[in-house]
């Protein structure tokens, strides 16, 4: 595009290297900001440069966090006695927004995926069977996503677990609350078929 | 949304200000951010540092510049005798796209809207008129939106202007190019109708 400054060409361009932001919209957003008060993008700026150069990871569970050990894994009221391994943060967020599970959690950091050339030495698996062998837990829930990779990692992990005197677990697959039953793939419907819950 | 960060809830909030930019948004360009290097982040903010605090606007078309007049005032293959008249920045880039147009520009900052208080004062227009008797003009083209605002503007600058030995005229309204008739709105055909083009 034909900027007529170096300055906000130089800024769209830094911001169309964001995920999901093309040309237009960081166009957009620059002049938001030239528009907007000096102290908006000092805030901004300052926010960004601050995450990045303090941010932590939990020696725990790899969730990232402000100090060596995240709040969840400080937090007394936590159960020590249950861990839910997801993919990344964005899943501990999700879970902590259903207010359902007490436990703590193990950020694995990805899945294993032959394609992506992701195996699992470049995952944090070797520190959850640490985990398992020096805390006393009672459940690991594998909460992962519902792919070939997910699956992948479940089983590639409950593998190397099956000696150990830990109950090992899975989310439930199925149908989606709120969705018409006519319009669930076929994948999902046997699955949930076969995973049936019994009442009685 | 319960974050175990403090630092990710900061820069998330931050991120959200931005407009057409909500908190699921702001979370994953924050953690893209994380897991890009350091130096992506000093990249992106010092560009968006130096654009809010070095920038200025042309003096004479106010447009933004790097300079005290912007590229397009200083180049001397621009027809001088032609002045486009656009409501910001953006117009200008999409002006300039086409490759039509060889003339110099005037910047009005927005267009004169009752409805949002804003008047004739807040605008660059007693600059137009300036414009428009120091220098040796032939023709003003008004390319404003076809909304009221952009019409209420386009009368209120050519009345000011009718004693003025200068051509004024406004770029054409009608059906877009690709457009199938039959979709086209009443008030734009109404429009395309009465303001056509005379081949013969």
């Amino acid at each position: 595009m034909p900027y007529t400054s170096k300055l906000i060409e130089e800024a769209v361009n830094e911001i169309a290297t964001l995920p999901g932001i093309g040309k237009k919209t960081a166009l957009r957003l620059a002049l938001f900001l030239l528009k907007s008060n000096p102290e908006h993008t000092e805030r901004l700026t300052d926010s960004l440069r601050r995450l990045r150069s303090q941010i932590q990871y939990c020696s725990q569970c790899h969730n990232i966090a402000d100090t060596a050990v995240c709040s969840i894994c400080v937090n007394p009221m936590r159960d020590t006695g249950i861990i839910c391994v997801v993919e990344h943060l964005q899943d501990v967020i999700a879970i902590e927004n259903t207010a359902q599970y007490k436990g703590r959690y193990h950020v694995l950091g990805g899945l294993i995926s032959p394609v992506e050339g992701v195996g699992p030495d470049q995952l944090h698996i070797e520190h959850l069977v640490q985990r398992v062998q020096t805390e006393q837990l009672q459940e690991l829930i594998f909460a992962l996503s519902a792919t070939i990779e997910g699956d992948t990692t479940t089983f590639y992990i409950t593998k190397k677990l099956k000696d150990f005197p830990v109950k090992l677990s899975s989310i439930a697959r199925g149908v989606a609350v709120g969705t018409e039953l006519e319009y669930t793939d076929e994948l999902t419907l046997a699955r949930s078929i076969k995973e049936r819950i019994v009442y009685h």
